[in-house]
């Protein structure tokens, strides 16, 4: 504590009163709430009993509406403030009928799922010659006359990396592909999975249509699948795919935010917000996408909850629609980009341990960054960078120049089970788990109490 | 060679002439041979272009078909004598729809597969609570006044053993649960899925209806839709699932063996037997069930035929219908009971490192057990018991007395992929698999040479 007491003119209305109750915890404390927090059940118990009891919630579903009142009472029952869920409309797009096979030369099925916002074919599926791409790149400088009328399939190359960072560069097949071929004349397109793990379970995710592009069917295969069109491919001969992929949208549906608060003594330090999303695609239950995220910051919530109020109030949020475009981050900044928010983090990527401490934050606050480093470090964690921290619910926040924490998880397997029928709660290693509360509720102690501001900070891009 | 050269009267027929070219191979030559085969690229070649050019091959149906034909092009273009297709009619049964879903409590999808000669539900499904056995022992002591009008389900506690004998034990719940469940009256079962990975790609496997019973539909979950459905059973409430299964028999059709020979010196030697089944299931391409099966005996035998002709003659078989019932296996007994097989061995067990060398022979040839175990040793190879040994499509044969071989592979993943759609081409580890042609071209290049009788043994019961 004797390291935050630095008084100031400025800090004077966040000062603690005297009593022990009030006062911040001390890194002594700090130490045995992280610890206590290695034993902890409560992120297991929300994580199962959440795909357990709800299993796959797509965004704007009556799945997702489940979720919620799933959430509210769970939330109401751990004992948190102000409860409610906020809601708002989206357009919903679900998936129909899926199947891919070669028709010629070598006739065999294929695994294959749409990605979010494609396009449907007929009931019976459309037949086309398949032509293959690489890579984007190569895609992108293909004459529209060699792709036009076909089905086109891109590859590439990703391979995994502890930070994740291969998803933003390799995803741009998912994300830039389809209207690339569907403006080139394509019928469809079919993608290797934005994914590294070798089974037969295609990757989904979002993907929209650029202005003025007519959607086209777009799915996925899975890695093998990938590999053995590429095979095939190499033979020389024409190929012949038939695709069948019937999504349609169902327009305008609800969707919401459910939000849970710790009060905190003193309004005008700010809200400490954390969470995860609530929502998950539809072809898992969403056990590390993403129920381990508001499983962890909540379980690390509800130990600030127990350890006496904290200075500001902890904000949690399950927010909805994250998978399909961000709904629910955009809903939460549109209601709520007056209220002051000290900082922000959001836990989305896993639940596997966290390795690395990444903040945005002002230079007043850099003595409780490395405070909370030293907190973390005995947990295995590193500190990062202190000018740049995200989320993806959190972007739109972190967009308008909001301080933000990130506690960076070990995405090495993430991308085996991301957006797959595989992601599910045996994919949850509970010591792992237990890391992460751990590391957030020391995070949360601290960053809770500290009497500093953490901005003002210059706007954060929103990923 | 020193250390058979032991004269008798008995082998005098199977005496080695003087030249060096029928003289079987020294240990140097053999030692020679299997290194080579270490760099071997056959085996590869014939595993990668049969699952790329013909897919999954299901016994009775056209890809099987096309897969003899691509076979009979490869054994020739390879050189092989006698290369020819036997054929035999049996009764095929196909998959149709696969849907499962709990209703009540918690309704959500689970990753369903049917199992062979599973009946069928009508197309929209049929609907019924859930009743959970820990284990097929449970089911089998159930009353059938618990059971009656319910889905069964049962779990087991299936883990990976390297001999892969699980299978055997935890399989009785395919084999046997169905039938058992149907004489109590359940209108369907579901068991766990005979497998140890935690994808959600159920394992199918044959099971056949004991004698009077009515089928019923039976499928098996994936591992985590069947930790899925136990948590939700011990949530204590009533638990309905509608269950969608449309496969149906379509009849009696062709399948065949394939046949392929290296001819030897001496037709009163006897034949040597090797060979995997050329069959797969539906589901995937059967990579290592058994592309590679025939793929490492083919390379094998064809790397004893470019050293010159063997004492005898070495008989390769990519046996039709094993998956669905031995079909292949009984056909080729009934067709050559009467011929001399000297000794028979087959690879079905995937395409991981040989770690043990099994054998039933007689006294007399136990020392070119000995010189074959140690012509392996330097592949990690151990010497097992000279007792047992066997094989599926060669257990007929095995069970009618025919000494045997098995070079024992390590299944410890097998069963991760073994009847899933995961079963592909990147599932085979090139350099396993080279260890593989290398074990089996030192057996070939002493068994086919060795002048001993390997029988009489006492019949081995078929597996």
């Amino acid at each position: 504590m004797k390291k935050l007491l630095f008084a100031s003119a400025a800090l004077a209305p966040l000062l603690f009163l005297a009593s022990p109750i009030h006062a911040a915890p001390t890194p002594d404390r700090v130490e045995a709430m992280r610890d206590a927090a290695l034993k902890d059940d409560l992120a297991w118990e929300i994580t199962e009993g959440l795909t357990t009891e709800v299993g796959a919630r797509p965004a704007g579903t009556e799945a997702e509406a489940r979720a919620r009142d799933w959430a509210v009472a769970k939330l109401k029952t751990l004992g948190f403030a102000n409860v409610r869920v906020e809601t708002f409309d989206m357009p919903v797009w679900v998936r129909g009928e899926e199947k891919a096979e070669i028709v010629a030369p070598f006739p065999q099925k294929l695994a294959v799922t749409a990605l979010g916002n494609s396009g449907a074919t007929s009931p019976e599926g459309l037949s086309a010659e398949v032509i293959g791409f690489d890579s984007l790149a190569d895609l992108e400088v293909a004459s529209a006359t060699s792709v036009k009328g076909k089905i086109v399939f891109v590859s590439h190359g990703m391979v995994a990396t502890q930070d994740g960072s291969g998803y933003g560069y390799y995803g741009g097949v998912r994300r830039a592909g389809p209207s690339i071929a569907a403006r080139k004349g394509a019928v469809a397109i079919v993608i290797r999975s934005i994914g590294t793990d070798y089974h037969r379970n295609p990757h989904t995710g979002v993907q929209r249509w650029a202005d003025g592009v007519t959607p086209i069917p777009a799915g996925a295969l899975s890695l093998p699948d990938a590999d053995q069109l590429q095979r095939i491919l190499k033979r020389g001969k024409p190929v012949t795919m038939r695709l069948t992929l019937t999504p349609r949208n169902i327009g305008t549906q609800q969707s919401g935010n459910v939000i849970a608060e710790v009060p905190g003594r003193d309004p005008k330090a700010g809200i400490v917000l954390v969470g995860g999303h609530l929502d998950s695609w539809d072809l898992a239950t969403g056990a590390i996408d993403d129920a381990t995220g508001v499983a962890i910051t909540t379980a690390a919530a509800k130990r600030i909850m127990e350890a006496g109020k904290p200075l500001r109030t902890i904000r949690v949020v399950w927010f909805g629609a994250e998978e399909v475009g961000l709904f629910g981050g955009l809903d939460y900044l549109a209601r709520h980009k007056d209220e002051k928010h000290a900082v922000i983090a959001e836990s989305d990527l896993g639940a596997d341990r966290i390795f690395r401490f990444d903040s945005k934050v002002s230079a007043e606050a850099l003595p409780v960054v490395a405070e909370i480093a030293q907190a973390l470090a005995p947990l295995g964690i590193v500190k990062g960078p202190t000018d740049r921290a995200g989320g993806s619910d959190i972007g739109p926040l972190s967009a308008s120049g909001v301080p933000t924490f990130e506690l960076a998880q070990d995405a090495t397997r993430y991308f085996d089970y991301h957006h797959t029928p595989d992601d599910t709660l045996d994919k949850v290693d509970p010591e792992q788990l237990r890391q992460n509360v751990a590391a957030w509720t020391a995070m949360l102690a601290i960053a809770a109490n500290a009497p500093v501001e953490f901005g003002p900070v210059p706007p954060t891009p929103s990923r």
